[in-house]
């Protein structure tokens, strides 16, 4: 129910009993304006800066029906409020074409919010402003770290606490509501303010949609009925792990074979090179034109008839990008299917070394026929799954086919290559079957991403960009919809002095049984730094993690089965169960997967106790069935391959479990 | 001439033939707004973060003889504009209490910018923007140096490209204009666009002024009619150098006899530890507390008069600081003339490892009280110069006698304290015989502070706070009306890795032979840096440079007359003389000493030849008498003790300059 309540100079909108909106003259709720921006982009990095011309505070609020006009003078604000869905639509017409927009709503002292897509610095967003552009999230990521302070110096790649491939503006406050703007214009969420969170836009969103829910699970329930669901994830990914290899059949199957003399147990292969290798100072990239490297891989598609019969899916990579003068940019380019520059000739995007043409999934005829590249490249050969890279890159001075500013499609471009993907997929009735996995998103990644990895984090234990920033990653996308997501075992970047250790892959492999599906990336540099299968002890380590993994896989189904029904990520904040528990708000290195399983992964190096707060449960640690009590945290040993897990005592899938207990070796003293 | 054209949507504003506003309702020339300001201070360094809450461009304009309304509804402003003394006067009223102003002048693209204070890293403002603020200056003061990222993160010190002791919203345009805003508030200038400047700030100025002239030299002659001028500098200065040491009275007269026993010529002692010594972890500093230490300089008067009696002058150093618990802060504290904090107790600063209070010099009584501290615990010892250190620190959050927001009184307090020295030394009749040298400075420090210093440079060879910001520094400040600075010979601040050479203290050390006057400085951490004393190569340096510097005295007294007359600065641009040479408008490693000799000193280490453009004239190199033609770029070769040093064949100070030619060994040949 929607109320509009005015009194004197104050007016306040209310939906179901819930105060949205508060204007007064001295604190007006909405401003209008002109601003000047200037993008400066290198490599996936953008330098924004913004020169605001005009800011008009809309003072003055006259109320008819479920109406209201904010104005100031000749400028005007028709801001209609309706129910839909038990959802509050808010609309908005402008009597000017405004570049600049400002919105506030009623935020309390204490509120708490999550999401805005994924953040991998911050779960909770809150004191904190938060720009939305897709982009490289950096390297180090933290303006106090060497690391990123080198690769701001080389590269103008350092990033910051906001960067992120994934931007959406979309959020979950802790007074149960979701939020979501209806628009993909660069825009600025302000969470610092404690009475108002202010949004700021380069256009006038469409809509603004506002719902309250009576708990977290309900309301993820109907933020996802609005974004809608992916599909499930393929079974098959629940079996074992992915292995991140590279080097042509030949070489593969021996990192296979060795992976499965040791017992790991191997859902997949993904062999990111079967298009060929280039390469750079960067390190070793992928040849850019989509069709198989005979060379590396030849017979491909008998070799992944072979595989499949032994329950092992080949995987590979793709992005939205075609090498100069290859096969495919040379087709596209004829078609007249790539982005072009403002002189209308084919744009041609620096890679460090080499160079691109981008496929404009804004023509029709484009997409369509790249979709056909997916499904003729890549699906035809029984290939189950693969990188759809990249996607945050679009430049903001190239000409698109639809006409439309680059500006505004930069972060809508990210979902179109999303779709792309996802109709391939669909339209050869792989839905559930085959799956890939992003970085780059929008809003509609929750629909059209099978599934997301959080990008390429540095090979370290930065707090920023290392190992841990991958838990607020996945908490912030989930809390928005996006159940899958996962990340690079090992992580990737081997730059600026970080080389991948054995300790650090084997943290990132044990915490990730515990994530959507397990997948390791040899990184960037892959001879400088840690492979497992330069270590026996690591390749006994994946044949127990996965092994566990799979006493998992009932417990997992069933998680899939909630996020298709309901939406529920897989990795949850802990007061998505225990909303009353204060103390579970501001966690965010610490996690439940599902309903009935407690994690917080070792983010440090050297650590051999972890501290662990439990809430209102009780919880037994899974290596030993030690009983803990909730409410209290509690301290637990976690040597290498026993990562602090807990599941409830009172869960119906105790005997699984207790199964995986009963198997390891930890003995309850050492806890 | 005031003209002021309106035709259709443009109205134009011209004074003495010159473009000064043009306002259309496009590109509005007035905006007014609100704002939100947050200021962190971490011992002299400011956090400013400006929330802006309106920017209301003020599109229509109304012209009524002299005044122009310009408005938007019902904000307004009234702009007259009246000419005085040659110069334009704009003063405006405006109709609401607005605390963010923004004012466009019209600007060429090819226009270049100078001044607004000390600039220590650009001389050329042009294409960037300055915020207006004193504060500590920062260590590094690049985002890109290591230095500057140490600083940042252990101290929150790095500063960046305009962070300054010495902010001032005065500035000369290469179109032959001066223009000065008349406020203390925090402003940004804003120089990056092609056809405006941009000027912002916390409030509107009480009057802006602009004046036109047919060349340089009378528009500095006229800026500082306007801002007056200081006294002549002291002629001891002239002697020989100040040798800036410590220790106590018997220690420094050891270096004294050092000194002058290798042939040094002396002018003065500067013992900044005349009040006794402080050890922290930051250094070695001072003993607030500003009365003689009897410890280290017993019978002071007496040494003094001993000293004085071979011309040798004592100087020492104040800032206006009181340490906590000594016998100044005692007496201020207990009559009220201490600044408070928001509980009405005395505002104690944090200086690391030990804490001050700041004399109220907004109380008239308090004012007076340490003018008197300076006559009698100074000036009546004899001392005939010392530092007059801070200036910037004022914190926001304090309560002033004068009942001013800390805030706009923040960047006037330098130009207080300035006047509280200049006070004592003028109501002593010391004018021109007694001089100080400050690092802070305002609008006012022109006529208040008889000299500058650079302040605290990084030892090291860094651009943007090594050994060559201080040549922009003295630039800028002279070209808005400060005749004289100098700089600390070899550098003050050893942090994070950086330690003086033998070499950077012989390259300053050869520098500033060609500046105001020769001072050194132990550095805050005396031990571990280089010191002329430890050194005889040195020492045997200092004595052949300060002979030339006596060589030049003629020359440098005239400096002064021309300084005291018109208000010419001693290093000069090079486009003061050679206006129609479009080369010097960029140059900021290299200057005029007078109108007759040019320097470009030597900024990079290991350096044995140096590249230096001379304008249209005849130029002999100093050290061979070697004659160059003008406008090219010639090379010299610049071994330790010869920087490249030039002057006009053509100069009536020839024979003087002949002289020092003919004492040197350099030969023609090693040119």
């Amino acid at each position: 129910m929607i109320e509009i309540k005015q009194q004197e100079n104050q007016l306040s909108v209310y939906f179901n009993q819930q105060l949205v909106i508060k204007h007064t003259d001295q604190q007006p709720a909405f401003f209008v304006g002109q601003g000047n921006e200037t993008i400066d982009h290198y490599r996936g990095n953008f330098e924004i800066h913004d020169d605001i011309e005009s800011k008009i505070p809309l003072i003055d609020a006259k109320c008819t029906n479920d109406q209201i006009i904010f104005s100031y003078f000749l400028n005007e604000l028709r801001v209609h409020f309706k129910e839909e869905d038990h959802r509050l639509i808010i609309t908005i017409e402008s009597s000017q074409p405004y570049n600049r927009f400002w919105i506030r709503f009623f935020a309390e002292k204490d509120e708490k919010v999550y999401g805005c897509g994924e953040q991998a610095s911050y779960f909770n967003l809150r004191h904190r402003v938060f720009p939305l552009w897709t982009s490289e999230p950096g390297v180090g990521r933290d303006k106090k770290s060497l690391t990123t302070f080198y690769a701001d110096l080389y590269d103008k790649a350092g990033g910051d606490y906001y960067t992120t491939y994934y931007p959406e503006p979309t959020f979950v406050s802790s007074r149960k509501y979701w939020l979501h703007a209806d628009t993909y214009a660069y825009s600025v969420f302000n969470f610092k303010n404690d009475d108002y969170h202010e949004l700021f836009f380069w256009e006038v969103p469409s809509q603004i949609i506002i719902a309250y829910q009576e708990n977290f699970l309900d309301l993820i329930e109907n933020l996802t009925d609005y974004t809608k669901r992916p599909p499930k994830l393929p079974e098959f990914l629940h079996n074992g792990m992915i292995l991140g290899v590279q080097g042509g059949m030949k070489q593969v199957l021996n990192y296979l074979d060795q992976a499965l003399n040791h017992g790991v147990l191997v859902s997949g292969l993904w062999c990111q090179d079967w298009a060929g290798v280039n390469y750079t100072s960067f390190g070793k990239r992928l040849y850019w034109n989509w069709t198989v490297s005979h060379e590396l891989y030849p017979n491909l598609k008998q070799e992944i008839k072979k595989l499949s019969d032994k329950n092992i899916a080949f995987l590979t990579y793709i992005c939205p990008f075609l090498l100069e003068n290859e096969s495919l940019f040379n087709s596209a380019k004829e078609q007249g299917y790539l982005v072009l520059n403002k002189n209308h000739q084919v744009y041609k995007e620096d890679f460090g070394e080499f160079y691109c043409g981008i496929v404009d999934l804004t023509n029709p005829k484009a997409f369509h026929w790249y979709k056909e590249v997916i499904k003729t490249n890549i699906i035809d050969l029984g290939i189950k799954g693969w990188m759809a890279d990249f996607g945050e890159y679009l430049p903001v001075d190239c000409v698109l086919h639809n006409g439309k500013d680059a500006k505004l499609m930069h972060n809508e471009w990210p979902v179109l290559w999303a779709k792309c993907n996802y109709e391939a997929v669909k339209e050869t009735d792989n839905l559930g079957k085959i799956f890939y996995f992003m970085r780059a998103g929008g809003h509609g990644s929750q629909r059209y991403a099978t599934s997301l990895w959080a990008g390429d984090q540095s090979v370290n234990w930065e707090l920023h960009d290392g190992i841990a920033s991958v838990i607020p990653s996945a908490l912030s996308t989930g809390i928005i919809g996006n159940p899958y997501t996962h990340s690079d075992i090992g992580g990737y970047t081997s730059l600026h002095g970080n080389i991948r250790t054995k300790e650090l892959f084997d943290r990132w492999l044990e915490m990730n049984v515990f994530t959507s599906y397990m997948r390791t990336h040899e990184g960037n540099r892959p001879l400088q730094n840690f492979q497992f299968y330069n270590d026996k002890d690591t390749l006994s380590l994946m044949a127990r993690m996965t092994h566990v993994r799979f006493d998992l896989k009932p417990y997992i189904m069933h998680l899939v089965d909630e996020a298709y029904a309901f939406g529920y990520p897989l990795q949850r904040a802990l007061f998505m169960h225990y909303p009353n528990d204060a103390k579970t708000y501001d966690l965010q290195y610490e996690y439940l997967f599902g309903k009935d399983m407690l994690i917080k992964p070792v983010v440090y190096p050297g650590q051999t106790h972890q501290e662990v707060y439990l809430p209102d449960d009780i919880w037994v640690h899974l290596w030993t069935g030690k009983h803990f009590e909730g409410n209290q945290t509690v301290k637990v040993s976690c040597p290498v391959g026993y990562p602090p897990v807990f599941y409830r005592a009172l869960s119906e899938h105790k005997k699984l479990f207790e199964n995986i207990t009963h198997k390891n070796l930890m003995q309850e003293e050492n806890v």
